[in-house]
């Protein structure tokens, strides 16, 4: 019987992709981590969408956890992958910072008890110059916890420019500033009157996904199926 | 009978001094409160620590709630609000920023999950240049929080001046920026390998600590005796 | 003859307005300074582009040196400040702030040394929740001054969002927060490889821009005719 | 004959030290620039006090310039440079970013133009929590520059700590904050009535210093003898 004082056997779905070398690379640095492709007690996927079906099929054969890093999926992907939490215990995570993941679980604190009345919402980000998208992913993460805080849908304000641009009452705003090789700064702003409360990330580099990658793996071995996501690791904390 | 529909009377203790004036102004710009210095709904103290024996008979014998505002008290004041808080509702707040005590709120959560052995905690405030204390009392209330979150009492560095000061692991550093007219700033910083979270207040100007007294004074109304924080007024809302 | 030693008086053209109030308390504050709308040394107008043409009929005609801080204004006012600035000093400013004077040089400066090439420009500011155009009027000036330092015009990238943006090089990015009671935050961020130069601007509040409205008032008591900017009240310091 | 046109051949002094290692790993990036320990354009010693004689001596004895990077020099050590100066070109900095140079560079004028009557100067460094000393040697070298603007010396505030501590007029403050793993944020805060103004750097990593100490070597090459700084490479820009 494996314990918690044996390391976490990692599979690697994708092991030479640019998050499969980071996340061997993390275990080498983690004694508490092996690799092992065959007999792993976590399959971690940060392939493509297009790959998802087959992650999925190899962890359900295996019986074992399915951690999703993959990042552009639909919901055609996700009624598969409840289909098969229903079989293993999978967690889908389009970021696995831990701090991340303690941000988004702050930021939808604070839009609960701060309320829409009174403090607008503005989430902030900076990204490297060849990021092609914006807002970045994790940023809409950020205002879909605050959005669950609130309680409801909120009007969303993106990428202003212009006249008679009067903000929206209870709208999140979302700024994407690109520039140079920023790893990744996440603000989440609470702007109220006459004070702010500002809550942020910022990423140094990004061999802190694949930390998080192994500390959502940990969690995941020996949980009942179901479907999970970081919150739970953090709540597990 | 005084339901929520009618304004909250407030009755001030010491009317004439900086932060009575202040409130007097919150009170103004907002119709659910109103001033009633005789049959105030709940007394509002703001005053020195040798007036506090004064505002605690008043409460009792008034059988009326109390917040208490003024900052410098000392154990012995400590065990005179206790035994008050049998009779009628006590709210006691070194800061009644509502801001301030989510920031709180937020810094226990945070220094609970992310715990002591990977992430370094660092609180650093600005304010104006006349202030004569450091850290800021504020400052320290923060730590407190992070020590509560940690489950214990966390080594403290302040003052960082010199050469070997390698950091202790578990400490809590302090820093204090002096100069203009800062009305008050406060970062929480959880520092951890390759990312950090930051947790910010900006105060503005200081009609928060007026707006966030009456919000204490709101949440008061009509509680059991017992002993209250800002703390509830969050939890509260 | 009116020398240094004696209080510049100064002629406000719109005394009742918004900006024409803060600029007599701040005179009220600065004993170097007297109120004088019959005799002043300097006539000082905020007030709306309409009104132009009169504010610099009474300068010309009184011959004293004019203070423009009326924001709107089109070529055709440009083309009769050029005339006027022919007989009397005229100094155009749409951000009196002395900080923002200075913060517009250094960026200047900065993008001088810097260059296009490795370093990405991207200016972010923050503003009330109430503000109707975006970016600031100060965030476009001081992409100019940015311009003015690479030596010619940058592509410009506003309201990111979407998908397939990667930045242009060479541009400059802008955003724009709004919130709260900002009173005004601007950042211009220089980001290059593996570093970054950050150069800020915080209005605690609009006291500022009388008070540096005073400034310029002082400076251009006494200067032969001719076009001036803050640019040149802050070479004079 | 040496021409702009081919690489500037670089000599390490210490090629297997920390910084040794880091200037390899930036030559292999730039075409521009290439290793040769035997004929060198440019000798560049990242080593220690100890090794100081040695490096100028062959510096001299080969004709060509030297880069020193090397930190913890004393008086003797500057009589020593200043004597070789007269024969080579020598660049001392204990700090090669490009960024903080410039960063000194602007924080000098800025301090010149604001004064010290109504702008305090706050400076705040941030580093992993190794770092033994606080303040950086890169926030005192931005304080001597902050008083070369104001063109004296300043009072100076370090570690505040305790009760009683109002600001002195004119000073300098620093601030040390330590944790996690940050390669070294540096701010220089002028605080001013109702407004401040921030200059920024931020480290992403240490690669920038080795690319710093490149651009150096560039700037030396075909110098006259002379002892130059940063500062001269920034101008050189």
């Amino acid at each position: 019987m494996r314990t918690d004082h044996q390391p976490v056997r990692i599979a690697l779905f994708a092991p030479d992709g640019r998050m499969g070398r980071a996340i061997q690379s993390a275990i080498a640095e983690d004694p508490t981590f092996a690799l092992d492709n065959d007999n792993g007690d976590v399959l971690v996927d940060f392939s493509s969408p297009d790959a998802l079906r087959s992650s999925l099929d190899r962890a359900v054969s295996a019986g074992v956890p399915l951690l999703i890093g993959t990042t552009g999926l639909i919901d055609e992907h996700d009624a598969l992958i409840a289909e098969a939490a229903r079989i293993v215990p999978i967690l889908k995570a389009p970021n696995t910072s831990v701090g991340v993941a303690l941000l988004a679980d702050l930021t939808e604190r604070a839009a609960r008890i701060l309320g829409p009345d009174k403090w607008d919402i503005e989430i902030v980000e900076a990204h490297h110059n060849r990021k092609a998208d914006a807002p970045s992913g994790t940023a809409l993460h950020l205002g879909a916890a605050a959005e669950r805080g609130r309680g409801g849908t909120s009007p969303v304000e993106r990428g202003r420019d212009g006249t008679g641009l009067k903000r929206e009452a209870g709208a999140i705003g979302y700024s994407a500033i690109r520039g140079g090789t920023v790893a990744g700064d996440h603000d989440v702003m609470f702007l109220g009157p006459d004070e702010r409360l500002i809550l942020s990330h910022r990423a140094e580099n990004r061999a802190i996904f694949a930390r998080g990658a192994l500390a959502a793996a940990r969690f995941l071995r020996g949980r009942p199926a179901g479907l999970y996501s970081m919150r739970d690791v953090i709540d597990a904390a």
